[in-house]
């Protein structure tokens, strides 16, 4: 089953002619999630072929322009397509008001729902969507304005029953439910055979976290510990650390530290800054402190594959 | 001296993979005017490398979005690179509310003044700008909201005076600034030589009207008489007429009809709507009655040479 990430956007504040403004596609069994939405996101949506009839919901980051200004064109165009399904929209409260304003002002009669959520900027790490197939949490970013970060989760599958243990114990099918709900089994001679011997998980969940703008604080490498994909903003390199910590943004080695510290699987840096036409050096710059490094270019699928338990 | 038109975006509402939404940009002697600003249009001008510090004046034919939507992002990034010359802007008096409120909410310490000068959807063509190069001038179309085309001229250059008459004729050179200004010259026999005979116009003035969205009307032909290249849309082939004519939009033999009855030099299609994979069937159309007539792509450039007058 699809678990990955496209990315449609890697510039910072200003695109270049070949970098577009912050947005991501997480993609989980083709349904698609829209993690920022900068200028030109709905250009970029139709160039990598996903289906905007697949676009399920909206995770804005925070309110600068280069992270929400697609989103106006987006709808309109959702609704020429003749959209019916509504839409989820999750962002700080402070956008609802000019949200609808752009809506009533350059889109009539829209045909579909919008629900707006309102991510609270708080200091907690909270949830804000949970379906049987996934969870998508959102925790603080550190930035000139507030600014939140997401991870996407599948959600952990029902166990396994470790076939030759069934034989061995002889388990009759009417405590197979109850041992996968997390029973234990109690042999006839009065023995119980713990619940975590008899059962396992074919693959353990896989997890994606984005974090967009956001200067470096170590309490970031809790908020996403262990995931197999992060994605972490690197606007410039550590030549630039003090205007980065200024502008409330990472160099590339602090996006790297914290992949390091999170003891994540894999690190992709991006929201590079316009002065550097050859990203080279900050992906250079990342690999030394974090080996496994990519840099996001327009257009880049990274894909998780699924953790297969081995017995 | 420049005198040319960039194409930026060629799309209607819905863009596609390739294609951009509205926006040209009109180029006089390095002087950019940006004519309509979907979404995008910020990175098709880095794109084509057009200087943004050249960037004078805006113009938006209506409030459709995806004519200028490009706006927002576009103003927040001249911030961002330091702007400080004034920018005008000329759209519908609608437009000025909430172009006012998405820079308030949007783009924090605005560094230039944007002046806003209200385009009037009456039934009269009426000049928008003129200084002693350019003369902009707008006219009504008829589209589903108040719609407006657009046309730059050069103005009439200081006529020359025929070197031969000024040798023929002994014409003093105290004579030579009044007769350049108009006036004839008397010779000493009391005959007057008119001004006509004196003078002539190096180059006639040049001159691109821009036909946003309109279903057909005669009159508009009268609107952009004998201008040396006009955009006309196109949105639909005319197998779609009843389409066209229900939604304010032209076919392409709507549009050859004007610039045939116009008696324009030059035309060029576009604004084509996203299910034509292909645009050649249109421009096929056009040119059954229109000749000379080309479709717009991203990245054209429409040079209009100088119009030498020869003696």
């Amino acid at each position: 089953m699809t678990f990955s990430v496209t990315i449609l956007g890697s510039s910072s504040a200003l695109p270049t002619s070949k970098r577009f403004p912050a947005a991501h596609v997480f993609n989980t069994h083709e349904r698609l999630f829209l993690v920022d939405c900068g200028e030109g996101t709905q250009i970029q949506l139709r160039k990598y072929k996903l289906k905007l009839s697949r676009l399920e919901r909206i995770f804005i980051s925070h309110l600068h322009g280069d992270h929400v200004l697609g989103i106006f064109g987006l709808i309109s165009t959702l609704n020429l397509l003749g959209r019916k399904a509504p839409l989820a929209i999750y962002a700080h409260q402070e956008f609802e008001p000019i949200l609808n304003k752009n809506i009533n002002f350059f889109i009539k009669n829209l045909q579909f729902a919008i629900s707006f959520i309102p991510i609270e900027a708080n200091q907690k790490k909270s949830i804000l969507f949970e379906d049987q197939q996934i969870i998508v949490e959102t925790f603080p970013l550190k930035h000139r304005i507030p600014c939140n970060g997401f991870i996407f989760r599948e959600k952990e599958k029902t166990p396994n029953i470790k076939k030759h243990l069934i034989e061995k114990y002889c388990i009759p099918l009417s405590e197979i439910v109850r041992i996968k709900q997390g029973a234990n089994f109690t042999l006839p001679t009065g023995k119980v055979i713990p619940n975590s011997e008899l059962t396992y998980l074919s693959s353990s969940p896989r997890s994606y976290a984005y974090c967009s703008d956001t200067m470096f604080f170590s309490k970031l490498a809790e908020y996403v510990k262990n995931v197999d994909l992060l994605y972490h903003e690197a606007t410039f390199g550590s030549e630039m650390a003090s205007l980065a910590k200024q502008t409330g943004h990472s160099t590339a080695s602090d996006a790297a530290k914290i992949a390091s510290l999170a003891k994540v699987k894999k690190l992709v840096i991006g929201h590079f800054s316009s002065r550097y036409k050859d990203i080279d050096p900050l992906l250079t710059e990342a690999q030394q402190i974090f080996p496994n490094t990519s840099a996001a270019t327009e257009g880049d699928i990274f894909k998780i594959e699924a953790n297969r338990v081995k017995l």
